[in-house]
Parts: structure tokens; sequence; C-alpha cells
């Protein structure tokens, strides 16, 4: 390359300026400050090719401190990414422009994954890291052979999800994720040094990964370190030093340059300091060429690459093709369903933990590329069964071990589902989900179809108290947009709400089980009644409806027995069953009206009202929690709380009374 | 003491194992294995007085690792606290018993904090250890000067909020705080090597903490740390080398000793094997004698202590008994009225950001103990203004640097306010505070009085984009039970809601702010129109009601406009502002009934829908955001998302036209 690869660094850095300058706003200390950093990694070593930014086997590059979009926007521009024409980057963060704010997943443009809550990124480029081995164990090294890298600041390190995953990628020995630290020592309140002292690489040190130091703007030095990183088996940490909004001489190095506005002044006299006397968003054509030539470096990988595939046997050359279009295998569900059609036939009561580890076991011999773990819960979750451990030394493995981790498990999933190729799944008890809450607001905002499995969903727990007990998360998972929350009523459901979850590929699902046993409801299996979300179970008989006792999960059973009190009194009362409120929400409205019914409602859940009024209304009952759990025996707790047959039948009788 | 003290040790063992094996469950495997380093600190180090629970300067002791409950029960009956007699004990787990499954915040009962979520333990030992350092620098040190200690097993420092909190406490060189890790080495999955292999001595050491290393079964070897510890200036990380469950010879070591149900058997060859012949809950004399001597080992500190308090000066004795009764100073309301009423008059229009900075400002200077933080968003918050850091070198500081680490906030919080004596807040954007969550479910269940503060609470901050604006925290923090959740709608409100949140002092609080101008909706002060939770803010003019429009924070402001369109069409429309529902929700029915009205009802709120039918009925209309944001000028996005004001008056004027 004949052009002076710094200049090559200076049209990064003079497109961030200039986009931030235009709209008035952006972080400039980032694109800034990591431009040669960037210049290294996609100019000599990134694996990709923007002619087909899907190439299943290209490097996955994750810019996890996404406040500095600009950094990755201006890359894509420059290495000729045809979603990303010079009009993007005039566009920056307006309505519409492909470059917003934060980067938002497209990866046909080039975008990996959504960030910008920090420390996610670099657990997506774990679970990226953890999709390619997984992979590359099941295609081989000839069609799976990338690498995952990462440029995050302190911030994302500070963070406890990126704590958690430097242990977890270290012990797991993740030599292909390579995270470069824009190691800037400025933070928006100020130098580093106001919160953060820690010794950063003796940290990953002792968490067996490669820490490498290195001058963040020598090209030639970070290259360098790009090499070694290449080379060792463990994980690589390298430390980049960078002074921040390097290249605004009024700013750079200080708290102003990290999102300080940017004038016309600034910009200037930084195009006088850098010897840069091209008008905004001008690009001089040797530089242009020189990034679209670094745009083509890996074309020759890609063409080796296509001929192996080409020359891959039948089978695996349908298998490579089915896990890159995302496609599951054919008859995936029918084990699902041959299950759902055995327990209608048993009646089979038992507990929920169990009754979803066995669905997970099912879907997972169907389902080669379905990868489950859990944060030290194997046990108690039953999703392990007959899988074993992914570990350092055996790739093939589809457990995951992710320790007692439940953030990192959960951004890890998600960086696993954007790899593309892999169906993960993570199961821990329902009121630790808190801890991994935020990557489910990630999955949802990517449509990316994580499974995100939870036992253990109410006070039947029992004993272990409420710190164990859920009552609001029901109601805070729903409140997500684009999430499927799954609570099925017995194994029947569980089995047809775990096939629309894996059905389902645009979003991801909760599916959400009992720690007691969930007695059968449904006889009757085929269809798939979960479908629609809501439906009646047990219509009233000997009359029309006096009430319509609406509940999830363990408590449709209850509304049965309630149902079977008040039948007995002559009370005629139906039981709609509400597996998947979102799915309810979607349907006609006639099909709500005519499941609702006209009839009082009674919601019954072991959970809070959150969210209840909109099937019951506000002068309907509601028998639940409103308050905390206890610790206690599962059936004094039932009693404690009210949560009873002999409760939902008095409500029952009162609403079906009308108003006083 | 005469008693051999591994003897001493075999008691909590026992009555821990009684504890499990008659209720058939729990986990004896971290008491038994923590049973020596435990006993090595309670009977030769912490300082504590069972006869004076609530001792300001007593020691604080936290069991991190809150599935082994009985080890701090069994401490707690051993060393005499009245309300853990032996019948508390033996009733382990059971509905009503003071020994629940997981410890809850009891500090009358010595239970310091609220424990089983595992990470939450150490943070908040951490925050006690803040609030030591804060209280030590306001009173003295010879009437504060005590120190935190946690017990912590190989789960919590997986969780990253132990990650973050370990690079804080190092970072502020909290000296005071001492970790006792049970190193047992084993996992609920099995050997801890399956999911964790790093170094964490020299993790530990990295974030500069002292790091010992000691055979945790050898009572003078942990006395010995602890000794080292008292005596370094940073924070103290006592690794115990254990065997998990020792004492029972059939299980222990192995991964059926962390929660393995406990049969006769087991126990009888525990007895066996430790000659402990004594039968179940007894407690041989001289060894119970023991104990009870080591529960009042403190009491020559205690009453020197108390001697120094009833030397204090008037003044300074008035302060410590205010602050250890949780009182707040006298007048410390009047400068947030103030505010208000100078809002009222000047129709204060202000970005929402600005003005919690304004009042968090005025609630310190009348509030000395308030210590107020953020995550790396001192700028944009606004919470710090004109307090100065506290941080290693000066303890008198009452603004946190927290880092970006919002999990540690919140949870170090829980730990300042369980401590007492300080009034802790922290604020971060409301898009962070999943973040943070845990610990919101942690303050609420303990009952303590934080304020935890937010900005930019909507799609109103523009163009940073979806990851950044907030759309289901609303509705998922309404669903914690104990939670107060305030969204006040202009400076009126907002001086209002802070009053009503720092005055609560049985739960959390939520105070949630724009980023944009919040426009004055308020032209009155005085009384505390918020504190009814809603309110009729501006009755229908010229007619009865054709409609009611409900909504909170800067949506109020659309409301009213919306209100003045319809009126200018003859259609007589009422606004509802409902700054906070769940005090809304606590009004007679009667009240609530006349400001919700007869006349059809819109919800407006740039959030999901879910909660909001409680209010407006299933068929209300709602404007507010049914999934994500974007990236946009803001004025743009209020337009894409048909949140405006006109869109609200069509809505009122169909709603007020009836069904079709």
């Amino acid at each position: 390359m004949s052009v002076d690869p710094r200049r090559l660094a200076h049209a990064i850095r003079f497109l961030a300026m200039d986009a931030c300058e235009r709209v008035g706003e952006g972080h400039p200390g980032t694109p800034l400050g990591a431009a040669e950093t960037a210049t290294a990694l996609f100019t000599r070593h990134l694996k990709f090719n923007p002619a087909d930014p899907l190439w299943f086997d290209r490097d996955r590059f994750v810019l996890s401190a996404g406040h500095g979009s600009m950094l990755l926007y201006a890359l894509l521009h420059l290495t000729g990414y045809a979603g990303m024409p010079i009009e993007a980057i005039r566009s920056f963060r307006e309505l519409g422009s492909p470059c917003e704010g934060h980067p938002e997943y497209c990866p046909a443009h080039g975008i990996e994954a959504t960030t910008g809550p920090l420390g996610q990124g670099v657990a997506n480029a774990a679970g990226m890291a953890v999709a390619e081995a997984f992979l590359a164990a099941q295609l081989g090294p000839g069609i799976v052979d990338h690498r995952s890298y990462a440029i995050l600041g302190d911030g994302c390190l500070q963070e406890g999800v990126a704590q958690e995953v430097t242990s977890l990628a270290g012990h797991l020995r993740l030599g292909k994720l390579c995270w470069l630290w824009d190691d800037n020592r400025m933070t928006d309140d100020g130098a580093i040094g106001i919160a953060q002292s820690e010794d950063l690489p003796a940290r990953f040190r002792a968490a067996h990964w490669q820490v490498l130091e290195v001058d963040g703007h020598d090209i030639d030095a970070v290259d360098a370190a790009l090499r070694l990183a290449r080379r060792d088996p463990r994980p690589s940490f390298i430390a980049c030093r960078t002074i921040i909004g390097r290249g605004l001489p009024d700013i750079e190095g200080t708290r102003a340059a990290h999102s300080g506005k940017l004038t016309r002044a600034l910009t200037d006299a930084a195009r006088r300091a850098l010897d840069w006397p091209h008008p905004a968003f001008e690009i001089p054509a040797e530089i242009a060429a020189a990034w679209r030539e670094a745009g083509r470096r890996s074309l020759p990988q890609y063409e080796a690459w296509q001929g192996r595939v080409a020359a891959l046997p039948k089978e695996k050359r349908r298998l490579l093709d089915r896990l890159r279009e995302g496609r599951l295998p054919e008859g995936w569900q029918d084990g699902l369903r041959a299950y759902a059609g055995r327990a209608a036939a048993e009646g089979l009561t038992q507990h929920g933990w169990k009754t979803c580890g066995e669905l997970v076991d099912l879907a997972a011999a169907a389902i080669p590329e379905m990868l489950a773990g859990a944060p030290d819960l194997e046990a108690a979750t039953q999703h392990k069964r007959r899988l074993h451990a992914f570990t350092a030394e055996d790739r093939a493995g589809r457990y995951l071990h992710y320790g007692v981790r439940e953030h990192a498990m959960g951004s890890m999933l998600n960086g696993i589902a954007a790899h593309g190729g892999v169906v993960p799944s993570g199961v821990t008890y329902l009121v630790f989900s808190d801890y991994e809450r935020p990557a489910f607001r990630m999955a949802a905002m990517m449509g990316l179809p994580v499974l995100f499995a939870f036992t253990h969903d109410s006070i039947g727990i029992g004993r272990n108290g409420p710190t164990h007990q859920p009552v609001e998360y029901l109601a805070s998972l729903r409140a997500i947009p684009n999430l499927l929350v799954f609570r099925p009523a017995d194994a029947v459901e569980a089995a047809e709400c775990w096939e629309l979850a894996i059905g389902h590929r645009s979003g991801p699902s909760c599916l959400i089980f009992a720690r007691q046993p969930q007695e059968a409801v449904r006889r009757e299996a085929g269809g798939n009644r979960s479908a629609r979300g809501a439906y009646v179970l047990a219509e009233a008989e000997g009359g029309p409806r006096a009430a319509t006792l609406l509940a999830t999960g363990t408590e449709v059973a209850l509304a049965l027995r309630a149902r079977a009190l008040l039948a007995a009194e002559g009370l005629p009362v139906a039981v709609v069953s509400m597996p998947c409120w979102e799915l309810f929400e979607q349907q006609p409205r006639d099909y709500r009206a005519a499941v609702l019914g006209d009839a009082p409602r009674i919601g019954v859940e072991a959970a809070v009202r959150l969210g209840w009024d909109r099937w019951i209304g506000p002068e309907g009952a509601f028998i639940g929690m409103s308050g905390f759990g206890a610790s206690g025996a599962e059936d004094d707790l039932w009693r404690h709380f009210g949560i009873t047959a002999e409760a939902v039948a008095a409500a029952a009788r009162d609403q079906a009374a009308g108003p006083a």
C-alpha cells in the first residue's frame, strides 16, 4: 500500500468529526482515539468481504464502545459496504439513517451487534467466539475458522457483565477472541483515576488471557499485537494506549473530547494540525482507493472458502446451507409433538423443571445446532441431561457451564444467535432473570431468536423464601417489546410452547416453568392450542358463563378446581388458559372477545396484578400476589397468600353476583 | 476459653445439620464448611453485642452466601440473640420462623441484610464500609469505628456485581472491609473447575486488595489472617480453603453436600465421626456457655463507647441520635418547598436532569448525611454539583464516583442504607436501570429508604437511539412491590416527589426525569398534590367531562395542549397528572373514582401500555409506545411515534364519540 497508513486513520477521523459536527452531537472521542487501532485491524487482519457482508466465515467485529458508532460507520463506508454510502454518513443520527446514534444490529450493513449499553458488545463477541468454535467442530476448520474482535473502552471493562465474560472466556480458552482496549484513561466524569485504579492487564492475566500492551496510535505496533493474538491459544486482550479525541488539538486528551460538541473552529484546527485540507465528507481519491483495496483484501480467502464449500460432500453442504440460512432441520417438531401426545394421553403431572428439561432434551436431539447451558443449575433445571459439556478441550459439547454468571450467559447467548448457525438456549431460576435482563432487551431489539428458559416460577418453590420467589417477573418480562413470554400450564402446553418458541425466528422467547408439579390440564394434543396465546380450556357447562377464570401456569389447574367447586353449586364458569399474552394480543378482536367472554372475569396468577387489568378490567377480581413471598412449606404459602381454589371460587361467586 | 474451639465450630455444624435434617431441605454445605472460619470471626474479632443488636458502632456481618443461612442463625443463637432461641432454629424454613430459607434483613435479630441472590451481600458489605467511613468523618472515630465482614462463596465471586465491587472497593481503599471466601472448590454443578479457573488471589491483588490465604478449618490461622486484615489499609480478601459439608463423612467435599438432603444416617455418621453424642438441637452446657461468653466479648468496648457517647458535646450527641434513629433534620423539606414555590411562580420550564440535579443539591444542603453518586454520569445527571467527591483520601466527600458500575452502585446503596445513618442516592440514565435492577428488588424487600434517581426517561432523548430510550421501564419498575415510582411532570411536581421520596422511610423510591425540557404545568405550589399519587390538574371546562386524559412526566404538558385543542372545539376534557401510581392506588376508592371520572379515558405516556388498563380500562385509548424507539431528532421521534397533542386530541374525540 503506497498511502501512508496514518492517512487512512485520518480518513476515519475526519468522517467522524464531520458527521458529529454536522449534526451537532455524537461521541468523537472513540473514533478519533481508536482510528489507528481500527485501521490496523481492518487493513491488515480482519477477514471480511464488503461485497458479501453475510459471508458465513467472516471474522466478526463488534464495536462494544457503541457510543463511538462513527468509528464503525466510517470503517464500513471506507471499505465499501453498499449499505453505507457517504449519504449515510452525512445523515448520521437523523431519523431513518443507517448511521444511528448507536450501532443497530444489521449484518447486511456490516453491523454485527447492537451496542451502546456498555459491556454487552464484548459479551456478544465472546458468544460469537463460542459459536465459531462450536460450528468448527461440526463443520470442520475448512468451513468455519474465523475470529471475533471487539473494540472496547474503560466503561465496558467496568461493567460486571464484561468481568464475568473475562473470567469465562479465559476458562474456555476462546483463543479466537480478541478484545482491543481503547485505553484512553478518560471517562465522562474525567480522568479514569476518579473511579478506577485496577491493574487491568494483571486482572486479565489472572483470568488466563494473553495480554499485550501497545501504543494504540502506532499502527505497526497494533498490527504486531494482532499477529501475536492470532498465534496464542488464549483469548487476547490488547491494551492500546491512546489519546481520546486524538486529532482535535484543542480538546484531545480531555474530558471534553468524549462527547463534547464539535464546532467548526475545532474541526478547522484539526484539519490544519493533521494537514487535511479536504472539505467535509470528502476523502481524497488515493486514500479512498487504499481503503477499498483493504476491503478487498480477503477476497482470495473468500474465493478459496467458496471453493471448499463447493467441494463439500452433499450432506455437509446441505447442513451448512441450512445453518447459515437459520433454517431448522426437517421434522424438528416431531419429538415435541409426540411428547405432547403422550403427556395428554397419560395425563402427565410432573415437576415443571423436569418437563422443561425433557423438552430441551428432545429439541436438542432433533436440532444438532442447539447449544444449551445454565449458570450452575444443571441439576435443578435439567437442561443438560444427555448433552455433554462444551469445554476448552471439547468444542463438540452442547452444554455450556456458564458458572454463576447469568448476565454473561444472557449476553453471550445473544452473541451466539447474532453469529448465526446455532440455536442457543439458557436456563436459570426465574428470580435470577433480573441479572440477565439487560440481555433480553438487546435480544428483543436485535430480533434474535434466543431461548431464555426459567424454572422455579412462583411462591410454589416454597421454603427458599421471598428472595427466590418471583412475583413481579411475569409483568416485567411482558413489558419488553418483541419478546414472547410463555408460561405453560402443563406438559402438553409446555411442549406446544417450546415448539412455538423454537419456531419463532424473529425475536427471543422466555419459557417459564414451575418447580412444583404442574398438574395435567390438557387431555388432548394435536394442533397447537397455545399458538393463539389463550384459549378456552373448559367452557362453562349447564348454562351461559356466570364468570370466566383466566389463568396461566400452575394456576390453570387451580382455576379448574375452582370451576368444579362452582359447578357443584350450579354456577357455570369457564376457564381460559393464557400461556402467551403476546400471541393472544395478536389475534383478531373477535377471537379475543369470544375467549374472554362477556361474563365477569377473574385473573389467577401467583404474581402481581400489573398488566392483568387488560384482560379482567379494572373492576375484575384478581387472585395473586400483592407483595413479596415468604419462606415456608409450599402448601402453607398458597394458603397464606390466599391463592387457592376456594378463594378463586369465592371471587367468582362475588363477581357473578355483580356489584354490591 | 477452656473449651476446644473446634467444639465451638461443631456446635454450629450440628445445629445446621439438625435443622436441615428436620425440615428435609436446606444447604448444609456452607455452614459445615465455614464453621471454623465463622467461629474465628465471631469468637475473636467481630465487635457486637447480642443484648443490643442495634448498637450503632457494631461491626457489620453479612452472610453473602445466603443459602448457607443456618450458619448465621446458629451463630446468632449461640451468641445469645434474644430473637433467635432454639425454637427458632427448630422451626428453620417453616412459615413464620425468623430462620427463613435465606436470611431476611432484620437487624434486631442480627441479620444485617437479606441475601440469597449471589453477589448482593458482598456489595452490601462494601456499602456498609462506605457508610462507616463517611460517618466516621462526620462523627469522629471515637463514635464510628467498625468493620464490615462478609462470608461468600464461589458463586458470589462469579457474579458481575461482586467483580464491580471488587474493583471499586480496592480503588476506594475500604480498609475496614473484609471478605472471607469459603473456598471449597465445589459448586452446585460439581467441581469448581467446570466453570472457573481464574487465579482469584491474583485478581484481587490486581484490584489492590490485601490477599491472605489460609486453611479455613484452622481457627488460629483464620484468626491470624483477620488480625492482618485489621492492620492493612486496603480491603482484605481472605481465601479460606475449606471442605464443603465438612463433618458429614459420607458426603463432605462432594457436590451432594451443597444442598443434598440430610438423612438420619448421614447425621448419625457425623455425630460418630466428630464425637458429638448430643441429641439433635442440644448444645452441651460448657459449649453453650463458651459461645455466650463470646457474645459478651465486646462488652468492654460497648461500655466504653457508651461512655464516649455520653461525653459528647450536646450538638454532636443530638446529631448522633438523629442519625442512628434515621430521623431527617428539622426543616429538611424547606428548600424543596421553596423551590416548588419559585418554580410555580416563574412557570419554570427546564431540562429534567437539571431540575433533578438542583433538587438533589437542595436536599443535600439540608441533609448532611445524604451521600449521592452516579456511575460516570456526573455532568449528564447533575447529581454532583456542589458536592465534593468521597474518595480514598477524603471520607467527608458526599458524592461517590461509582465508575460505570450500575449494579455495584445499586447494591452498595442498599448496604449504605442498611448500615443506617446515611441517606443514599444514586442516579443514572433510566435505560441503564436494568443493570441495577436486582438491587431495587432487594431494597424493596428489605424496606430500605434508598433513593434511585434516573434521567433521560423516554424517546425524548432523541438521537442516541433505541438502546438509550426506555420504553418498558416504567412498567417494569411499577411491577416491583414496595417500590414507589415517581415520574413528575414539571419542576413543581419534581420538588413534591423528591420530598415524598426522601420522607418515605420504609422502602425505596425511583425518581424519573426527562432529558428534554419539562414544561411547567403547575402554577401553584403549597400542599403537595403529588402526595395522593394522581390528581385533577385541569378540570374540564364548559360542561361535564367528555373525556379524561391521564398522563405522567413530560406527557402531562402534551395532554394539556390536547385539552386546549379540544376546548377550542367545544369538547370539555380534563387532564389528570399521575406522578405516582402506587400512592394513587393507596387512596380511598371515592377519591380515585372522582379523579378518574366516568368519561372515557385516554392514557398518555411515552412508554408501553402494560399496566395502563388499570386506569383507562381495556377499551380505553392509549397514546404511547408499542415497541422500541429510534435514532433521530427529538421532534421527529414524537411525530414518528405519534405521540403528539394532535394524536391525543384525536383519540379523545374518538373516545368521546363512543363505540362505533
